[in-house]
């Protein structure tokens, strides 16, 4: 049976890790998950290794929301970093689930971003374990998770 | 026979993957393609990885659409270090042909010039294939892909 | 019995690795510390890799103050950019607590923050070494550290 | 007989690489000479490190000009963390000359800065292959490539 | 005997490689010098894998003065990088001592900063090599090169 990897922060505002793991049990797929949760998402390329290396993992979903300071994006950066390197190491895909908390002007739609992305890019995840062609079917549509789809510019001429 | 393979997103609101296809057919060299789509350029550098070593392509094109903001700009950068990496390793070429969703003030300027950049790339990609002079007549020369060329400075004087 | 490895500054305008160090004794956790003191945060790094495979440590703490200007930023994100390298290579964690100078208005506001950041962190340490969902009863609860807890977005709705 | 790779973009508006392949020629040296031409600066990385894995070259000079868009130095960037990347690999130096298209005023200007960048640069590079000190009677004497020394600090006081 | 490799920049205004070996060779300590010249700051990572490698350095200082423009801070960034690539291959320190020329108003001053933390820096160097706890007895208490120090917080309260 395959396995995704969930890796999340304390530091994130919403439980996305449990998100993520509901939405995979409820996709009917038999698929397993792996917990590894951290402080925060510089912390998450290591843990990504472990669940991949020491769990069997087959993908893992790297989930969480940096603060809005420059600071932050800066950390982000460097976490993003970690996980590129972890992917192209173990030839495996890490799906970041970022949010960043500057997104939205207020804490509601916040929220409706932050369960918009980890549902979809849960989705994702299933998708790219059944092979890489799976999604070209939206190659080029414009597809977005955290809110709606840009949709192709071909529609329009 | 070589194998170009070809990467592309779902985020990217134009079907690049597909026009590099019909390129590369077109051209009449006896070339294979071999697809893979990811969700967003953070995942590309995995997806050629895989292409390079799983299905045995010679080199491979990474095709994306960045969003305008300046996160995007960021992801765009960690998508190309990752990218840059997996060349290093593979010692084989990754065309990068990235689109930034505000390189033009309308979407048929955008159109134009993801199919320009996507076709003169696919064309680059043919051309590397085939050594590593088969570029030098038009060394220096100021060209472009997404635009008209710049030309050389050295006509001037 | 585990130890905890503590990469410390002459930079730091706080004793952070004493802190440190005192917050592990004090926690009644039967761990073991190394110390390892360098100039400034870009030298953190290869002390920590040194403090894995040369001291046995199975985590280490890397401390720091980064100065306020902009090239202290770079100089905090090359340091950092080091660290992930170690981490990943090492397969463990390095918690980094890095409390850049201009983070607060005045000198007895920074004091505070360090001490909390640098407390904190280490009892974050203490249960990484205890296994990979020690913390995730935090997941998603808005943990900081340095200031007080942002807490999760759940509970407004 | 030593030799110098050349490696050099269709992007520069300037042929650079004629310009550097001359300058070594010229210079009564005995070095051969080795070029391989890449569409733009980001893919010139992989064929430093194929000129000096495949074609026995020694030393490396890679050379292209930037646009003058904040996206341009993104790519400039990362185009040198993967020529760093090459000669850390491969233990030799890679000489890289970058004009950027936004240094000069007018066109003359940025040709002027090419030449002589272009020039000083091939003469470093056959320096830095007879031996570690041959550029030490030079050091710290602000020596510039594209325009005029600044000259030593010292001088004045 | 101990070595300390010695790389340095003739872009640099002054010859911090030479007040570097005069610092060392004044100490009274029984150490060796490599010294390797360079053109600018980006050339000397891999300087200094080779003072390590082939010369059989046991710590090596990078002395350079990037230049005031945001370009040379770029080229500073990257150096940096390879710079701690190398530390953390190599498991030995790199002593960064990099000055910018816009770090001061005018030649007298930014004389005396280079003067300052070439001179301290080649200190830390020498204590570096005693082993790890050399500079604790410094730990946390504001040290800088190149200027005063800033002093603890902690005697404030």
């Amino acid at each position: 049976m395959k396995k995704i990897g969930i890796a999340d922060t304390m530091f994130s505002r919403f439980d996305m890790g449990n998100l993520a793991i509901s939405t995979i049990k409820d996709s009917g797929e038999s698929i397993k998950t792996e917990r590894y949760t951290v402080p925060g998402v510089k912390d998450l390329p290591v843990a990504c290794k472990i669940l991949f290396e020491d769990h069997g993992c087959d993908i893992v979903m790297a989930l969480g929301m940096p603060g809005p300071k420059q600071i932050d994006k800066q950390c982000a950066h460097e976490a993003t970093i970690g996980l590129m390197n972890v992917q192209l190491e173990k030839k495996k895909h890490i799906i970041e689930v970022f949010v960043h908390i500057d997104e939205a002007e207020n804490e509601r739609k916040l929220t409706e971003i932050v369960k918009d992305r980890t549902i979809k890019h849960a989705r994702n995840a299933i998708a790219l374990l059944k092979g890489k062609t799976e999604l070209t079917r939206f190659a080029g549509q414009g597809i977005r998770q955290g809110g709606e789809n840009a949709g192709p510019l071909v529609h329009i001429y």
